[in-house]
């Protein structure tokens, strides 16, 4: 299930705390600092941001993962204030933060996982979040409504939260997934591993498994390249990108060979759900475009390949007057980098042959197509013809509200 | 002089005639097939897009480049079918349209060197070309009227007609350059030695020089990668771009070490006026903005970064509000590949310091930059503090009307 978490439905992992409150950060006076607290602990793994430039949270967060080799017991999120571009000063603001949150909570502070989301190059107002945590602390539970909190909390351009959640079985005991996120714009994530984000896109991917760090990170990888690595709205990486996995071990279930393979297909539909709901929410978008790129060489020439397309400010206002214009996606895939025969090359709308063997498909029906293009999702299958790899890559149209938005003086 | 020729002022070179007609390909019944002659023939180089997808006339226009070994006598040119992506068939029809003008402007078929602009995958109307032939002929001129009225027939969604010309002197004999240009849309040039193009940006280039092909390309690269490889509009990169330089001889100044750098000096500087005009021309361009990229570690990574920036959604709709945003520039500069470190960088809008040492400039004043970018054109300056290397990238901003353009069904 995703979207919207039902109290009836959804079972939330065990042995977290959410929680969030008004700081007076973000202009709207909405709540603007939000927590996720492990009263026992949690391992952890990150992903952060492959941008050069990174906000003051990301340099603390890897700073303290490498001194806690990965434990965490509370993560502190502020959005309205990105704490990015703003020198020693932003580094020695985050800080502050982490070691007052780490009294108010009462744990060593590299435990604390810092991030921040907003606008870049203004000052961070440290004392604000300080000075919220007492209240902070007094707002955390452990209900369905505790976690939306914290869901809606991190949103910044956001029009709706992002949650999902999913749970595996072993033995007759339940381990469960939740995991938050915010996107909607500058949302081209490209993790890599413990490297720097200044990010839009903040994930929170919390399980009640028990599991050390490092098999966390071995699951997360793979997961994170399948879904957030795998998404573009703009094709702008962030800063700030970050996705935290914390896992407190109190199911029972233990991460083994028995429950290992269960586990992971979990994490990657709450990671592909949460990617997918990013996309949808993206600033002005009215298609979600799905790229099904097969027969390529290998999967890093069909991500180049689908990368170009997603990017492409010609495909992208085509998709939003549903026009099918197959040319543009030709031409977008001509200039990928990636070598290939236009002749061997098929590209479908939906389940309409646009183009095949060099040129315009005899089965072409214009009228169809653009039918397809008019729901909100679709998908456009192009096959390279030169071998077996390929990758799914989700996007959206760049619609005049896009620009209407990213061109507001405010922003 | 630029943007427009006067018959007073502009000495075309010689050994050339230039002629339009109307042959019905174009929506709008203006004309649209144009040819120029050097009824001497004319020693001639040529570069295409890199685009893996071309249209037939690049096809056969690298063939025909090399079976001449880079002879041209005659340049036709059609715009309103890009004749790309219609197979076998646009292929035959393109050189039947070469053999046709062959016979009626007395040449051999391979020395007539074919263009096409327009929509893509739609079979070519080779017929109306070769029906037009003959009023082409009668239509062919030496006049400054007759050089515009090639400049216009091969414009599509361009406003304006693209037109520079220079001259230099040696011994007090003149040799003369004219060059005329297209471009609106599907504007990122990244043209390779003989390597295919199809795309939207179509130059062509006649001086009066004489000069061997082997020594028209070797200046025609660098005067093209410091022109049109160093401009973008949206970042597609057509499958069509071609730039062509023919050389009549007619002068009778002779490209030699006397005349080379003065020749070099001009034929750069008329390609850098068409490459801006054709920015300045952009579909829904209201701003020009010059990316100038310094202290860069070598030129490669300087033009890595200068893309980068120039195809960033977000700030590129930041300057269409003239909005000084730097972080969107410093995010994109970060996310480019180009390892640099951020406390190193500076960044100026116009005169007005924005960032420096890691953070925004202590100098920063919000409404200079502001009133900086509220210019049709400006320079953004970003040092990298690394190096002695850099480059100059003319781009525009992202507007509403760009996507509404590119967004219309009928395009």
């Amino acid at each position: 299930m995703d979207g919207q978490l039902k109290a009836n439905t959804v079972a939330l992992p065990r042995g977290f705390q959410w929680g969030a409150v008004k700081a007076g950060i973000k202009a709207s006076g909405k709540m603007d600092v939000a927590a996720a607290l492990a009263p026992g602990g949690a391992q952890a793994a990150a992903m952060f941001t492959t941008n050069q430039v990174v906000a003051a949270p990301v340099t603390v967060g890897r700073k303290h993962m490498a001194s806690t080799g990965g434990r965490v017991s509370a993560v502190l999120v502020n959005a309205g204030n990105a704490n990015c571009a703003t020198g020693q000063a932003g580094i020695d603001a985050c800080t502050a933060t982490c070691v007052a949150a780490a009294e108010t909570f009462g744990c060593i502070f590299d435990e604390v996982f810092p991030s921040s989301t907003g606008i870049i190059g203004v000052p961070f107002p440290g004392d604000k979040v300080i000075g919220a945590l007492p209240a902070l602390k007094g707002a955390l539970g452990d209900t369905v409504g505790h976690a939306e909190m914290f869901a809606q909390a991190i949103m910044t351009t956001d029009t709706r939260m992002k949650v999902a959640s999913a749970s595996i079985n072993i033995d007759g005991v339940e381990a469960r997934i939740f995991g938050a996120a915010k996107g909607a714009g500058m949302i081209h994530p490209r993790l890599g591993p413990p490297v720097p984000p200044h990010a839009t896109m903040l994930v929170y991917l919390f399980t009640d498994i028990a599991a050390e760090g490092a098999e966390l990170r071995q699951l997360l990888q793979p997961a994170v390249q399948q879904s957030f690595n795998s998404i573009s709205i703009d094709g702008d990486t962030s800063t700030n990108d970050t996705v935290l996995l914390l896992a407190s071990g109190v199911s029972g279930v233990k991460l083994d060979s028995r429950s290992s393979e269960a586990f992971a297909n979990a994490l990657n539909l709450v990671c592909s759900k949460l990617a997918h709901q990013i996309v949808d929410d993206g600033e002005g978008v009215t298609h979600v475009v799905t790229l099904d790129i097969s027969g390529a060489r290998n999967e890093a020439e069909a991500r180049q390949i689908a990368r170009s397309i997603a990017h492409s400010p010609l495909c992208k206002t085509a998709w939003s007057s549903a026009d099918p214009n197959w040319g543009r996606l030709m031409a977008a895939a001509g200039y990928s980098g990636v070598e290939f025969d236009p002749a061997l090359v098929s590209v479908r709308i939906g389940e309409v042959p646009v183009y095949e063997g060099g040129m315009r498909s005899p089965a072409f029906d214009e009228s169809r197509a653009h039918t397809v293009m008019l729901q909100r999702e679709y998908t456009i299958a192009m096959n390279m013809g030169q071998g077996d790899a390929g990758c799914r890559f989700v996007t959206c149209d760049l619609t005049e509200e896009y620009v209407r938005i990213n061109a507001d003086y405010s922003t």
